[in-house]
């Protein structure tokens, strides 16, 4: 058995997120399809970050182990071939055993857009929240500054989460614009489910002016998800790269 | 009555092209339905460019009659607000009566767009060609140069076009490759039906090696159809920018 790395771009709008679930589709779901196809056997499919619904991947990373041998440029073209145009293999290498995609992973960097604009962009509204209001990127760059850090994200995650413990460590959070594009990028070794869009819905309400940047801090020390802010919709996420 | 102009953007991949059509979802078909709602008459619709089916435009312009007074923001606002979001308002503003979007048009630009690379672009391809083997840019060039200027271009449209005369003056055929985009650019102030597509197959043709760019002035010489290459697909084509 050799075990094989791939990486993974996809536009997330029609599935229902990363992970397996029965009667959806889903990347990981698609993975495994055609993999224990071309396997002629059940293939299991790890992924570095479990996406939600309608979240996309620039560099997504999986493993999986495959009796079959093939050359990266053989496997990377094979799965192509059967995946539809929205899920893309960019790389595909064999890898020694111990390499798992999740466990192995030191930092997943995401990146959270917002088309700010009086008009929509009829090309990227599949992958960017958009907003009209002219947000103030000074006031949501003071606020995410109190959110960089090892903290206790509860505040930032469903009350009813089934993660063991609610630290994380949030290694960046930048904000940038270009043009009608903010950017809010975020980097940690792991997130809390829906982690990153509750920090972009909430950073979104301080620069529409409708928070304060410190209630940005007070709410993530009350660990309380009621004073956080919405969770920000999905399209606008995307994960960049996963770092081993 | 006031004449008024709109510039206008839109993904072309889910409508039947710009002309209104019995019983088929098109651009100008949108258009007319929802001026004649907020004019509460019925409202002719002028386009510049009568883009096909799957085609989109950046900067599409059209322009039409209204008995209400309505400033840039309020009817461009109110379009918007009644378009799917795949079609676009970008701006509109009030002109004299003797401006007509068809007939005042200076020059029209559009622009072919071929993601050429080994894997396929999961967010781009809507909106692009995808062709894997590497297209040599030199022949291509070469290739473009005959087709610019005054010609008869009946070899780069169907035979049974219903066009008066073939005669078009192209002002600009340009290539580009910026990563693995290459960008084929045109002018003129007129086009024939499929006749930017065919241009962009027959080079495309060039530039993977199965013609020559030679063979591109004979087929331009000869006048038949049947010289120039296949007409390349509409998902690739955007209409640019309109000059007045």
């Amino acid at each position: 058995m050799q075990n094989y790395k791939v990486i993974i771009q996809y536009d997330g709008t029609d599935y229902h997120g990363w992970q397996v679930q029965p009667n959806r589709v889903t990347i990981q779901g698609e993975l495994t399809r055609i993999l224990s196809q071309l396997d002629d056997r059940p293939v299991t499919v790890y992924g570095a970050g479990r996406t939600d619904a309608g979240v996309h991947a620039e560099g997504q990373v999986a493993n999986f182990w495959l009796e079959h041998r093939f050359s990266s440029r053989e496997l990377r073209d094979a799965m192509n071939g059967n995946l539809r145009r929205d899920i893309r293999i960019l790389d595909a290498l064999a890898l020694d055993d111990a390499f798992n995609a999740r466990t192995s992973a030191k930092l997943k960097n995401y990146r959270y857009r917002i088309w700010n604009a009086d008009v929509g962009n009829p090309f990227l509204s599949r992958y960017v929240y958009q907003y009209r209001k002219r947000l103030d990127i000074d006031e949501m760059h003071e606020a995410a500054a109190a959110l960089v850090g090892a903290h206790d994200f509860s505040a930032f995650t469903p009350a009813q989460s089934d993660a063991e413990d609610h630290f994380r460590t949030l290694q960046k959070l930048d904000l940038e614009r270009d043009g009608e594009i903010v950017s809010i990028t975020a980097a940690a070794s792991g997130f809390l489910r829906y982690m990153v869009r509750t920090i972009a819905g909430t950073l979104i309400d301080v620069g529409r002016g409708r928070r304060s940047a410190k209630s940005v801090r007070l709410a993530l020390e009350s660990r309380m998800r009621s004073n956080a802010g919405p969770t920000a919709p999905a399209c606008g996420l995307t994960l960049m790269r996963v770092d081993y």
